[in-house]
């Protein structure tokens, strides 16, 4: 099984994982709508890797090909990056029946799904993921969206694409760091939702550290697999979808606070050994289940602790999560790993405590 | 009745008609929502004329209320304008419970539209459109949005209020031409769908003209019931939403390119004007429903001709038309008064010799 579908109250869409580009133009011919045109928005980084690929890709597809790209990083999802993309549209006479396709991280699939949602009142568009915190998370459930005003993520839209075109096979051009950087979502993924996924993270560390074409594709179907369920169950994040923001609360502070030294992935790390501390101390996590927590970030390298910042200045941060309403933060909590809920009457001092674990004097 | 629906895919909603403010509140809490804040947002000159009865219609409301203004005009309508609002939202700590309410006209309603849209991706916000323009057309069907790059509404989505809240004696605060702007969309109804109500329109032009409270009722009214049947059948514009744009694709590139120094619904009333005549040109209107239509546009004292610019220079920019696909120009005919059609294979010159109908030499 190479295709699962993703529901959701506007559409039904695929997720094709592949091990490289050949089919992409046959795949998008078959969602059976005319499009005048194509647009590729990706960064300067992905563009450099995939140019040649892109051009003999879409040389025989018989359509106008619009190539759009911005520079790269976390630090460029913003509305000058946005405004310069539609601009460039507006001088391509792009269409309300264009299709446009991201290329890339999640900095790119969520700005061309933010463009996509806005330019004309909204047209088509196609995600193909190039890193693996892409493959496994941001190209899952439509959230698109931009920084602003150092604050993660708080303009944006739920829209979702026609069609995720993943090639596994992509996760070979990324460095180390971003290879990891996405673990950080698949781990995740097992702490939310599935114990039995958490420990093959663990069992299976040395072939995901070298990158088996296998192993990773299981990794990537297993993980869009548990986030397509709860997509379909929520796609709007009115409930049981706010789960996936485990570890994000304080991880998009830290991100955020950082201006986006540290990668999205790291952040969240930190943010998971922070909701794991806060699950130990509240009781619904065990000492030994907390060690295997902080073991397996280290395993993958990633952070567990931050430098630099004060507690005070990450929980006021945390106050401008989405998920704060009325002046409460919610945290997710674990309940034992692999099983997880919303926590949002904890007190100042149980969060200040979390936090204060997570600084590092170093 | 003071009371319609709207049926949209994502919401219902109810279009209020009063005789002043003062069951806002209570109707706001009857939504049966808990909001954590008010949002009202609106421009400098609306709210010169209200912040005392805003101040008095929410005190008793027991919420936090939070005012932001901008500059008035089409001109303001821009991603500046945004920016700082969602800035200044930022500051108040506004959050995904609150109630964005757009009090004022067209372009206050499309910029808090776009805001609730994207704003921590959507919130809920409710239109108290004061202008006859914004009562009749704008705030029914979800349509928000800003202009870019010299492109009228060219960025934007589709975002179905709450509620609209519409204070009829409101229009008792407009200019004459403010006033006059607004029946464009009136007679803009009447021509595509409702024969009779155009010749209400000529037969009533006396008690409309001295804004008779009764009348302007029945005219907000069913203004709203027609644009509400269409809106229901085709929230997203893919069918027959689109003669709604009658009138709007010359009118568009007019306002554009006189940099907004007409208002929306003067052009509006030029477009009219070329669509008629392209109308009477193909044979499906009489010359006598032809000069109907231009006497009434005159009754009310809209424009029928524009001066300074070119035929060329409208032509090129109806290409940047939403409804321009494939790269050709669709334009909304009549069928006699009362019914209307897409046109989208028009040669340049039937177009072209429109546009010299409506260019005046002084």
């Amino acid at each position: 099984m190479n295709e699962m579908q993703v529901k959701t109250d506007v559409n039904n869409y695929e997720i094709i994982l592949k091990e490289n580009y050949k089919d992409f133009c046959y795949t998008i011919k078959n969602l059976k709508k005319q499009y005048s045109k194509l647009v590729i928005i990706s960064d300067e980084v992905v563009m450099d890797i995939y140019s040649k690929t892109i051009k003999e890709v879409f040389e025989d597809c018989n359509m106008r090909v619009v190539i759009i790209t911005f520079f790269s990083g976390e630090k460029n999802k913003n509305i000058d990056t946005v405004a310069k993309i539609y601009e460039q549209m507006i001088d391509s006479k792009v269409d309300r029946k264009s299709l446009i396709i991201g290329l890339g991280g999640g900095v790119v699939g969520d700005i061309a799904g933010f463009v996509a949602a806005t330019y004309m009142r909204g047209i088509d568009f196609v995600l193909a993921p190039t890193t693996l915190l892409s493959q496994v998370d941001s190209s899952i459930g439509g959230k698109t969206g931009f920084n602003f005003a150092g604050n993660k993520n708080i303009i944006g839209s739920f829209y979702q694409p026609q069609l995720v075109y993943t090639n596994v096979n992509s996760l070979n051009t990324l460095s180390k760091r971003h290879f990891f950087n996405g673990m950080a979502e698949v781990i995740k993924h097992g702490l939310i939702l599935d114990r039995d996924y958490f420990y093959y993270l663990k069992k299976n560390q040395t072939k995901i550290k070298s990158m088996d074409y296998d192993t990773m594709k299981y990794v990537v179907k297993r993980s869009c697999e548990l986030k397509g369920q709860i997509v379909a169950l929520d796609e709007k994040e009115s409930g049981i979808r706010k789960i996936l923001n485990f570890g994000h609360t304080l991880g998009h502070a830290v991100e955020s606070l950082l201006e986006y030294e540290l990668l999205h992935g790291e952040c969240v790390s930190v943010g998971i050994a922070f909701c794991a501390y806060i699950s130990m101390e509240i009781g619904s996590l065990k000492i030994s289940e907390y060690d295997d927590i902080i073991n397996l970030l280290k395993m993958y390298n990633l952070p567990t602790k931050v430098c630099g910042l004060s507690s005070d200045e990450i929980y006021e941060h945390m106050f401008l999560d989405k998920k704060t309403t009325f002046g409460r933060i919610s945290i997710i909590c674990l309940d034992g790993i692999g099983k997880s809920f919303v926590k949002d009457d904890l007190s100042d001092e149980q969060i200040i405590g979390g936090i204060k674990k997570i600084l590092s004097s170093s």
